[in-house]
């Protein structure tokens, strides 16, 4: 067995094969399943299985965000240990999970996730500061994304407030930077702040920036791209979510999940072209 | 049905039924199973049935760690979704998941935790700020119980960072105190540093505080005990885990379990009375 190709590697090359930063974000709802699939965690799998095959030619990587699978129970559960199996090999799968506790729970975490359930990536909370990320730091293979400014109004509480002369955000990207020594960081931000992203983008011009928000959440998609690039020295993983899995509500969903994907990704190939 | 009781009355009860402050951390490591067990999930499920029923009479609550459940798999998570039929109806159960994500997946988040598995209580991170916790805050009947110091070296590459006049972790004190408008909330503050536990206390008179880090982690509990007090007030929810479940590894590894979880609850109640 050869070693794992690290995870920025592994994300550049299906982002390269798929000419592709897009993202689809697997948030699944059972009431917001299209019209013919049962709202049960059967449907959910069918669905799940579906949008996957219309888009995987046309995405970089994909994300689910844990909060939905756990909200399904016991299944959802089963669900997300087997979505590794579900996606092609060359395709990243980064769980939004949030995680991150003291030391010994952490590593708890990166078993969970990495060595059970295969994913590629996930991100993490800051908040317990270093020791607390350093078991997912030290799977060098694996991607920790860290959030630093999220997309929520909320994000103004904690992560805008000063500390010496920057926001905490940024006190939060420099110390990623600091992390980052097996070069396996990303960073959460948020595109509905262009300008913050911007500043972060500023201190970490190397790192892949993970940023929601450009479809339900209605941020500035060419300012998103922008300043995820940093003139191709790094790129952005743009996600989005419900704008693409509930694009259709009929029989034919499917071809109308993979429309809008189709559109987004060529949005963002547009918005990196044009200068 | 009558309504449930609001979480921080349910607490008092069962502190004052049991004369406890004492909450037990069920955070279940295959490999540390006593002697006789075997290290599977069976294993784990039959070695948290013997630790509850050696100690239901002598806690307040009861607190598993997600990540020691996740680390199982799917037999791992359906423990955490049988544990409120496992122990006592009067004891409190509370959920160490330390989630908090943008609010309409923070919703999911509740809906998973305390409408599908039947939690009393979760711990919330507050990096993502107030509309992450709102979903959790929504619900008058459960406790919410915020990270503010945790017991870690790590806490103090963001949580001491001044703002302003005060660490970080003040300012996170403060908002909470603003976000309990249902009474709900709680507070996570490490045992490992009494002195910015006392500066909590004085901030949130009466808020439970969790007090992690007495146990394994060598925390002072007669200076956390006292802090947690603040004059009767308030309590505070004293958490040991390792240094409890895993008191004994022969075959009478629950007599040893109930000792230990006996000896530390009779040092609280102590440590409360003298003055």
């Amino acid at each position: 067995m050869t070693d794992p190709q690290p995870f920025v590697e592994r994300l550049r090359a299906a982002a390269q094969k798929n000419r592709s930063w897009l993202c689809v974000g697997l948030d699944v709802v059972l009431d917001r399943l299209p019209a013919g699939l049962p709202h049960t965690s059967d449907g959910a799998c069918q669905f799940v299985s579906a949008v996957i095959e219309a888009t995987s030619d046309l995405v970089c990587a994909y994300k689910p965000n844990f909060a939905f699978y756990e909200a399904m129970g016991v299944d959802g559960w089963r669900m997300l240990c087997e979505m590794r199996q579900m996606i092609p090999q060359e395709i990243v799968l980064i769980a939004d999970a949030k995680r991150g506790d003291i030391g010994s729970t952490s590593e708890a975490y990166a078993q969970a996730i990495f060595d059970r359930m295969g994913f590629d990536a996930l991100t993490v909370n800051p908040y317990l500061g270093r020791d607390a990320i350093q078991p997912f730091l030290d799977r060098r293979d694996r991607g920790v994304i860290v959030v630093t400014r999220t997309s929520n109004p909320g994000a103004r509480d904690f992560q805008d407030l000063l500390v010496g002369a920057e926001p905490l955000y940024l006190a939060v990207t420099r110390q990623v930077m600091a992390w980052n020594e097996h070069g396996n960081c990303g960073l959460v931000a948020g595109a509905t702040y262009p300008a913050e992203l911007a500043s972060i983008r500023q201190i970490a011009p190397t790192l892949p920036i993970l940023i929601p928000g450009v479809g339900a959440q209605a941020g500035d998609l060419a300012a998103a791209v922008k300043a995820g690039r940093d003139n191709n020295r790094a790129m952005a993983i743009v996600n989005a979510s419900r704008s693409v899995i509930y694009a259709g509500d009929g029989p034919d969903y499917a071809q109308e999940v993979r429309r809008a994907a189709s559109r987004l990704r060529d949005e963002i190939n547009a918005a990196l072209a044009s200068d």
